[in-house]
């Protein structure tokens, strides 16, 4: 019977979305079970608070009629002793008021995990043809949803200070000239220990960054998304005040924070702050995939934030990340250290997850390349810088450069993957070399 | 500054996308606390089951190693164990194995509720433009769903057997004839108990139905997506089986479940079987809005699986439920059976949650009419059928009609709310009645 039936119509949107990259990195890691990861963009599960959540639990279903009402449905903007308690502790990381900021609790969104959020946001004001300006390299699950939702990727480089807002203001001009400064809708930015790179947007970079944004929002205003999925994992130095601390008429950007980084990803839980005119559209969209995240684990994250826990378990959490990154970059510097230094460099992220490593040019490090098997063979996994690149028509993306993680693994076993890492590419490198030579 | 700034370019989904009806009827129900509410699509709050979750959750994360984990990331199609432990449940409620439905465990997809995967289906296979077939009326949030995405939805009349499967081999054979087949991506319905009507699909319909399907799936194949919500609600006679059930080589129908009805809607948890050719797609674009529901909900449902106490609880809820819906047949019976008899009627649902009335065509249930207003002033609350009729441009929707819901309201409330909305019936006929005779 099957055989006689056509296919399915897929939308257009379907025919354009591919799987997810990570999906084929979380296969390899399945199939080699005793790799030393540092691909997985995933916590460090030992730091996973399970004794704590249970006690949330225990305290919130103890109340029958408290349980109760967090097992029915909740509304789709999500708890309000939730939303008030997380535009407190935005404030608090602000050190500024919700008055000095414009906000209320009508302003934050519960979503399911930070990326949901993302992806509504971009989907209620992006059209396929609609151009959205990222980072280059930029968060690949992130892009990948822009390359479903149809959007012209323009991707703008970094330096060490992140995203160049000089280039991004050309690239605006060249906009404007041409008449099409309409058709750009959004900038997204991971302004804290960027995923994949590790680089934070200075200071200044940050003010620069909201000026250009109000500057060309003449035809349209421009969505400013603001990813700081990481700034609760900032380690060295004090983080720098967020791009919304800055936006205090609550105009341009869009906040976008996330429990999965500094509690638990498990319990998929993200918010926004948002402009005034986002809240309904985002809403009703969001009204229409779910109507509403859990609410029990909406209650729970409230009962977390009510129990003065949460500081406490990221301090921790910031304890330790900050050990493993250090212990990376002594690794990186002792097996790395030596090779090629002219072509050969890493990022020195001031927390968050990630370091990305660039490698002389003649080294692909694409999945499909040498590198990637030898490091398999080595018994290490690492992300094909590749896969960071989003679908910028423009340009092509660069072959010899990888993420490298410091979050699931074990610290004790930092030390090794880099040195299997480092093998793989001196064996690579050489036989690059001879095949130079030849 | 703000006045300064042009407004955002919302996408044409957004501009589509008109919030959920149901938003109106939770403001007023807040703003009308001591109000009976027959309009609420919720659970009973008192068989949310607290206690029950709390031993759930004590025994998982009791294991510190096991809690870890529930609060890492999981996949997105959802955690094998509890996938496994679905599809059992469902081929248990078939009565047929695995094999015989042609079903794995990779069938199976668990969402945010079953809207999360309702939308999803309907995203992967609907451009704007593209046919969607659904009952005439039909439920809310769905047909809220096709308006945002820009389907052209197709209605079909229903009868005490459910959808007239007749009228609907009659559209398809106009499609067909017009040229126009290609357009129809798929058939919406709700056929347990439906929202709003209660009416449960025929036996026979149910074989109609797929062979209709199957007939028409020449240009395409046509998805006909079966939300069986109210499934496991049913308290009257042996349910008939699943339309999924004859679709034994698993190619034309989607089969969606809850566990928002049959045991919290607080998890926000449901999940769909799917043909094999709309997993990835289904699964790719999930990769996009979220990357998985939560792993901590998941968890919890696996371990609720393996207990054993989820079918206690469901004959707990359908006990509880049976006598809900017969206190409210008896009420409308008393209060309103020698209401204009030739003109007033409401259906006898099997199970589920709602009740349909149907009042004489000069009595307007729309929310701005007399009667919404005098119900409100009698203190009880109902949802205008009107909500209820999707956006299909053939047809305009009757006037006339009201859901009722025996799910929220106590039982013993019951009466006195159909005794209050009796009264309000009475007081505008009464009214329209003179209006009619000047």
């Amino acid at each position: 019977m099957k055989k006689d039936l056509p296919a399915f119509g897929l939308s257009r949107k379907a025919q354009r979305t591919v799987p997810q990259a990570i999906n084929y990195l979380l296969q390899v890691a399945i199939d080699h079970e005793d790799m030393i990861s540092l691909a997985a963009g995933m916590v460090d599960e030992q730091t996973l608070p399970a004794p704590m959540l249970r006690r949330l639990s225990d305290k919130l279903l103890d109340d029958e009629h408290v349980g109760r009402k967090a097992l029915q449905y909740g509304s789709t903007e999500g708890l309000l002793g939730l939303r008030e308690a997380l535009l407190e502790h935005v404030c608090g990381l602000e050190g500024m008021t919700a008055e000095q900021l414009s906000l209320s609790a009508a302003n934050v969104v519960v979503s399911s995990g930070s990326q949901q959020i993302l992806y509504i946001l971009t989907d209620v004001l992006v059209d396929p043809g609609d151009v959205v300006i990222t980072e280059w390299p930029s968060y690949f699950v992130y892009t990948g949803g822009l390359r479903s939702l149809g959007a012209e990727v323009h991707a703008i480089d970094m330096d060490a200070d992140g995203m160049r807002v000089d280039r991004l203001a050309e690239v605006l001009a060249d906009y404007r000239r041409s008449g099409q400064l309409h058709r750009v809708k959004m900038i997204y930015t991971c302004d804290y220990c960027q995923n994949p790179t590790g680089i934070t947007l200075s200071g200044p970079r940050r003010r620069e960054l909201l000026e250009v944004v109000r500057a060309y929002s003449t035809d349209r205003r421009i969505c400013l998304v603001e990813d700081a999925a990481y700034r609760e994992l900032m380690v060295e130095g004090d983080p720098p005040p967020s791009i919304k601390s800055g936006d205090t008429d609550n105009t341009l950007v869009a906040l976008v924070q996330s429990f999965s980084k500094s509690f638990s990803p498990g319990m998929r839980a993200g918010y926004a702050v948002l402009p005034d005119d986002l809240v309904a559209p985002v809403l009703d969209q969001k009204g229409n995939h779910d109507f509403g995240s859990s609410n029990l684990i909406q209650n729970l994250l409230a009962e977390l934030m009510a129990s003065g826990e949460y500081p406490r378990h990221v301090a921790m959490l910031r304890r330790l990340y900050r050990a493993k990154r250090d212990a990376m970059l002594a690794a990186l510097a002792e097996h790395l250290g030596d090779f090629e230094p002219e072509a050969t460099a890493w990022t020195r992220p001031r927390g968050g997850l990630y370091v990305w490593l660039t490698l002389p040019e003649r080294i692909d490090t694409g999945k499909s390349g040498e590198l990637f098997a030898a490091a398999l063979s080595a018994g290490v996994l690492y992300v094909p810088g590749e896969f960071c690149f989003g679908p910028d028509p423009r340009r092509q993306a660069p072959r010899n450069c990888m993420r490298l993680t410091f979050g699931t693994v074990p610290a004790d076993a930092i030390d090794e993957g880099v040195r299997r890492l480092a093998g793989a590419i001196r064996q690579v490198a050489g036989r690059r070399q001879g095949v130079k030579a030849l």
